[in-house]
């Protein structure tokens, strides 16, 4: 039976298929004993609101946050959006999905990203900082972990390789700040690019869904960075001592102030670049990604957006929406 | 005769050549009556620090902040730098003198960079903004002032045609942002790019030195820019509405919180782009003049930068030098 | 049929008339299938909930926000407040209904705060900024609509007339600091009180709700006012250019602090006036009118006050309340 | 000898009348051997810089700050100012001096000041607030003090009877704000507005300077008001307590944020009100003095305002001057 | 009838047992007309979720905030945790209630604590800081609202003795800082210890449940300290007013900065010290307070914690629990 | 010849001994060609003022920071205090000079401290943390270094064995933090409380002098902690991960807040209470220090102590000084 994607179901259908679990509560019906259980149930294509009305405690054993699972229901309308109400649900064996089905993934190849990657490392013209880049890419464990990584849980590049897009945008960005800027150091600013969010692949385990490992939680990943390139460098013979410095500087310090937890701030012309340049590109997606999302939504203005404090604007995509409250 | 450059007076040489003066103030001898002169002399080359021992009054009066005045003098050392020791002082008159001999400069052709601009301006295919921007460069008066004009009177390219290389830095890098992130409007990043900063040829005077005006003061370069860019899209005919709003929103927030100016906070992903862009450039310049000015001063570190609350880290450029007091 | 007002409605009566919707929003039953509608209906008196239970989307079509609607429906209680069950609704044609009997306005009589405006401006001596205030307040569309609008959305004086209440307050505060500090320079005073916020005219439509524009969101009051200003000194003759960067320097930096949207502080000691004048009143105004609502509300303390940050006392008013939650 | 007043003192004329003596330093002469002192001396007319060259151990002894010594010399031109050259110096008896001649003062008359006072104080109806009121001003001990007392150190309205004319301002406006919002209680309004700053007199000594105590510094005016009207409080018969915890809480509020020191932020009406009437007073006095003083330095801008993170404009007073380097 | 403890409460078991009501909320069936009561029941031992089907309005009438009522009604199971349906309420005479039994108090034996109070009361040499404390601790009313004080309404310390549990605690840090720190004076340290946070006897009621008092909104803690110490430093003679000034300056300045409501900022050794063991002590309180709460969650981490703006680490408590939504 | 001591040295007495250069700066005589010398000689008893009238220039080349010189001189007095006016030096060899004579000492035995160190380390019951923990104190490099090192450059604990000293007081502390909140891991507090800041060995070098190295400003010591406890933890068989991830975490998150540097905020008991015993210690020592530093000033109040953003109380050490200029 072929999988049925989130984004064509439409109400009045039957539903056979496997979705992921990203998030299951129990609520209580208000007139009568007994409980319901609201579900997010997703693919690659998106997100659906499920629904268990009967036999919600026995249902809601299968249907644990993570898991793969198939179901069986009909999809209705509720609001205007469709809703799937579920009847059965059994967990997937591992055997039977494809795990990429379930998370959304960037929209460039990996392929193509890798070999962008592979054509910048080879740019490098340190013999050091190239046999230090050699130890994380062309050690395929590490390569396929870094592929698979998000770059963040829900800020911004929160998709399958998100943490390779948003890599090779940052190296771009730091191309041509070169252009301009020709006395900073080439070398120094790939390296650092490709290196900076390293940490990552630790801090965040990006499986059926993108969550924190308590690791991650209680070191964080410029930490977590810190540790991987070092144990690498010591791979490398004769690393001189005051580059190393300089790159774990810029490392250290890319996010740019101590109050968005950089334990040093950026002292160099290169640290200082790779830091605005990593904030260029992840508040542009960011930006661009509520954008995409709102443009469904029949409104003028986004939701307001907690991080920023602020709506963002999305134009004409729809006039028949309900504007935001605002502040003033 | 031919001008003697500030970078090439060194001690022990007698000068008869002008320079334009930065700053002046009067100071007491200590242990005797009267009082001496302390003068910044410049020119595009750099600054040398003036002293006028005797007859302090009257040379003080020639001596005025701003103007170009002919000394002749004699450089001695003191504390290893060198500097001048001023006899006599003359008013040069204006035909005697070339203002660009007097301010430092882009290290950029402005003829290459104006070109560069061109081009850029000629990549907008979208009509109305297309004419705004023709409307702005096209106009020569406005040409030359634009080509002039510093980005800021200290921060970070403060020399002639520093806005002008600014604006195209900022420029390159959102061309390589919308690589990235194709779904953001081109045409609204070029445009906004080239005209974010326009007001600062009303709020800065680039004369022979860079003063802000009244004007500018009080009103500040980011309302100065709104009301120039308003009176040229007057020019344009049928120009959409809610296109100008787009435009000028970007214009507006472009200093990217309230805290630093800007009246609005970016709402559009191309606004948030465009704030970011011009940071990451203005201040690896900065970084990048602090790391050159350093390079000369035999010291590992920078001094302390009350702008950023850091120390900026020079490196092996001199071993001698006695490094800043740290904080803890 | 006679209009029935919020403040009249009392449980157990049936009613017939016309409220405007302020907003709507679709809720599912929880153990059975369908939804019904969560509405906020109001009139110049108050704001009542309106539930609709059988019929919905239909009549969710019709009550729409901002639109005035005859219902008919019954009153209940619940929880202690009334509640509005709607039956039927229809849009009213824009002749059956008087606008203003939908949105409260002013305690003031907008005709006797016009005359106090028209006063303070015969009291403005120097001729440019008299000419200045003219071509605003004797043209009588700009007097139309700010005589109707609202001074904010929902912070201070968000009613019908609020702005032309809360100027005038300004104007009376500035008059008395003015006899503390005879060296103010009067006109100024009066003038920058009258136009500081003539920008909100266009920022807000205050129609039969409070709404933002969205030029009032992408580009703020603050610089449509900037623009208004700019557009009427133009018909003044010889308005001596360094006047008006000293009036545009007040209305531009009335905010006072950049935090709060200021593009730049106020530098002159009328700037700090107005700016701590319209402050004083708003602020005032805010407290009062929370005071007023929790009145009716039976509690000592008013409910949490995000935007201040605290609670406000409310007093003997009642005594069965329960109190806010406390911080430490 | 009639006294010879610091503002009339020009160039090259002999002095010998008695000042007070606001600062003093010793200085090293620079290339022989000893010691000069550095002096600011002082009356009601305005502050001069002094010298001794010759024998400043001994002289120094004398002039020692807060003293009013009377001092025999010359003043000279320095830098274009006058400085006065002491050659000998010393103590004036108590009794030969009117320390009203060493302070500056408020320009408006105390015994037309205590009038308003009085009047003021006569329109509270409330008998308990009266009460109170009466129990301060009508302490003859008190009412001296209050009326001598600067308004703050260096702040604002720092200056003898600066707490009397500060204290009549802030009522005014409150009595202005109360016929915009006459739901306020105009009894609690002009008491709070009366006896806001009454611990100013226990915080501040000003003699002959204006200096704190070590109380002042150890408890602050917060808190000593606090104690004062406690103590008074208990001397009228059945004060309601929960009136005196609604006056208590605008005095103990009255800074308006914790920030600021207040230890309780304003939860009333008249409490929020006092806030921004004290700062809009206050600040109005503050930019006022800066301009005047300003007046007659013959720059367009004030020196940078440290507490204010700004330039004040001073405006068409002067043209040589030199502007003050500005921010970006 | 013994009373049944909430801890003790299972499922499917019939109750009829007294509690105090926490807290009352009406909500409203969704389809069918009518109410229901959402209750929080409470003893010393913990708190549980009640229900009123039937019946809501008249039995809300006895359910009160901050009753001590008795209920029949019958536990039930919901979301995996026990709530209480509730069929019959009536409130309990106060002579048939032991108050002990419904507020959760220190683990602490409160004999015990006042013979540590005692011991290190006893410790003092200086004799008027020793009479100080006894003129508190020995008078019996105040021992013995300070002994059942709650150390605050809901931070740190939220039980009946919290204040003197935290107090000791204090003291302890305090004296073992002094062993490092000699220099310290020790009498203050214990002095200052014992004393910090007496106004919270007058802020805070600690009765059935913890509330603020208006007085102590109004005026807060720290004020109310300085009030109650005055008062009694009046009641030994000859106290050194600059020891009492020493002694206060501590307790106005213990919440450290004046962002937190300290009036002053700690200026002397001793007020430091006191600072930051207060805050040492009540912080690590708070942390222990969440992680004993989350262990019987069943999660690893805490729910987000708004005031510390943070998860907390549970660790291996639990493994089946769902995270917390991360932040980036 | 034995070594004169700064603390001995009184005005008119010849000088032939050696101190250390803790900075230098030339200066030019105001009236005359040529320059002079200020020094700041030191050793372990104190700070001097030193000038070099005479052939300073080549004095110069052997007076350079952190070098150890023989001086010959004579004392004379100078605005109160004694300065040395230095005729001849030359540099000392290595063999010839005490090196703790040069830079203050702890207060305490560093062999007794060391005894205390390793009574605690002895406390420690698991054996993971037990070991770890020799693997660092019985490494007899690192505890010589350890031994040595100060605390921190200027702000607190800034001499010699000064981060021992500080060590151990957070031990004490924490120690008695768990007597009253039992539930915390002793062995945990106490290996976190010795570990965590022995990166500063590395980030500071305590030699003649005390100063950052370049790896401590570009790293930081929170890395470099985390680096060197890796490394150590590596040599503990089966350390077992989680707890190694608690351990780090405190020591990671000891700073408190992101804003100090913190890379990750403390997120459990332990972290939790290291962070405030850390600044608990540390700023106690800090205002003893400015304490016992003021009392030889002859003022009542410190200098204003920018760090803290106030001045601090000395009392009544001296009553002729002058006390700072306040703030309102």
């Amino acid at each position: 039976m072929p999988k049925q994607y989130v984004e064509d179901l439409v109400p009045n259908t039957q539903v056979n298929s496997s979705f992921v679990v990203r998030s299951r509560s129990f609520a209580s019906f208000r007139n009568k004993p007994g409980q319901y259980l609201n579900l997010s149930l997703a693919d690659r294509t998106g997100e659906i609101v499920g629904r268990v009305w009967d036999n919600a405690e026995a249902l809601g054993e299968v249907l644990t946050p993570g898991a793969i699972v198939r179901v069986v229901g009909r999809v209705e309308e509720y609001q205007g959006k469709p809703q799937l109400i579920v009847v059965q649900a059994e967990a997937c064996r591992a055997a039977e999905v494809d795990p990429s089905d379930y998370l959304a993934a960037s929209q460039r190849d990996p392929m193509e990203m890798l070999d962008e990657l592979d054509a910048v490392m080879a740019e490098v013209e340190n013999p050091c900082l190239s046999a230090l880049l050699h130890a994380f890419f062309d050690d395929s464990d590490f390569r396929t972990r870094f592929t698979r990584s998000a770059g963040a849980k829900t800020l911004h590049h929160s998709f399958v390789s998100g943490l390779l897009e948003h890599t090779l945008s940052v190296v771009r960005i730091l191309k041509v700040v070169n252009e301009s800027h020709p006395q900073l150091n080439r070398d120094l600013l790939i390296t650092g690019a490709l290196l900076h969010d390293v940490g990552k692949v630790e801090e965040l385990a990006t499986e059926t869904t993108i969550e924190y490992t308590d690791t991650g939680r209680l070191l964080g990943h410029t930490v977590l960075t810190d540790r991987m390139v070092r144990e690498r460098l010591q791979q490398v013979p004769d690393f001189p001592p005051p580059l190393a410095d300089l790159l774990m500087h810029m490392l250290l310090s890319h996010h740019g102030q101590k109050e968005y937890g950089a334990p040093i701030v950026p002292m160099t012309a290169e640290a200082c670049a790779l830091h605005y340049a990593d904030n260029l590109d992840a508040h542009v997606q960011y930006f661009s990604q509520v954008v995409a999302a709102g443009a469904k939504s029949g409104n003028r203005w986004s939701d307001y957006q907690r991080l920023f404090d602020r709506y963002i604007y999305l134009g004409d995509a729809g006039e028949q929406g309900e504007g935001p409250t605002g502040q003033e």
